[in-house]
């Protein structure tokens, strides 16, 4: 049983070692049999090694910061702005542990959409929040 | 100070009042001067009152049902499967509490996109966990 403190050092750390792009830590954090899942695009990732290769061969010269860690138990929730150039997107990651080890993760990549009608008469419009999502046409 | 077993409570409620259209109890579990935001069409609704009617007047006979709870003192991470018919969404929420109410609370709702080429030699398709999001032309 990972303590809810143990998983928020080891969730601490599968953000700083991405950020880092210290993919030797960052796979040590791994469970052999890591599942890595996107629900949106329906795709899967098994294992330590590919997961590491995956995020070692993610194009591209983006930069995280981490806007959220909330941690309980063997769960975690994190997320992060992730920048390329001028372009902001959210990372919004879930976090399951297995015996100190990360042994699933399940990342969203919410893209911006427009705001559907009816319901002007409640909204304002902006957000004050930590999360940066680049707008088409500005951000 | 809201403690994490007190913001707990609280944070099932939000979601049990919502899935039971009692808007009644989901307003009291509201600080007065909430803050609902949707970074991915920057909108923002603010005010209980507000809230409550924004939530009332949502269209659509959907359904919910809550597939994570991560709480964290004064912070919690929701997710829940949201169904209207045969359409599955998935909503992503993030609350903060002060004083016992929720004061702030951010919502996305990511939607499938094909998967960028490059990584297939990585990939398997399909996803295992517990998020349920209908994919264009089938689920």
């Amino acid at each position: 049983m990972t303590s809810t403190e143990q998983s928020r050092v080891i969730a601490r750390q599968y953000f700083e070692t991405m950020a880092a792009r210290d993919w030797d830590s960052f796979g040590a954090l791994l469970a052999e049999d890591v599942v890595y899942e996107l629900p949106q695009t329906a795709e899967r990732v098994t294992g330590r090694d590919r997961l590491v290769q995956f995020n070692r061969e993610y194009p591209g010269d983006w930069r995280i910061d981490v806007s959220r860690l909330i941690v309980d138990g063997e769960t975690a929730a994190g997320t992060m702005n992730f920048t390329v150039g001028d372009d902001e997107m959210v990372g919004l990651v879930y976090l399951e542990l297995t015996g100190g080890l990360i042994s699933r993760v399940t990342d969203f990549w919410p893209e911006p959409y427009d705001a559907p009608p009816g319901r002007e008469h409640l909204i304002e419009q902006g957000v004050s929040g930590v999360d940066r999502l680049s707008r088409p046409g500005g951000s």
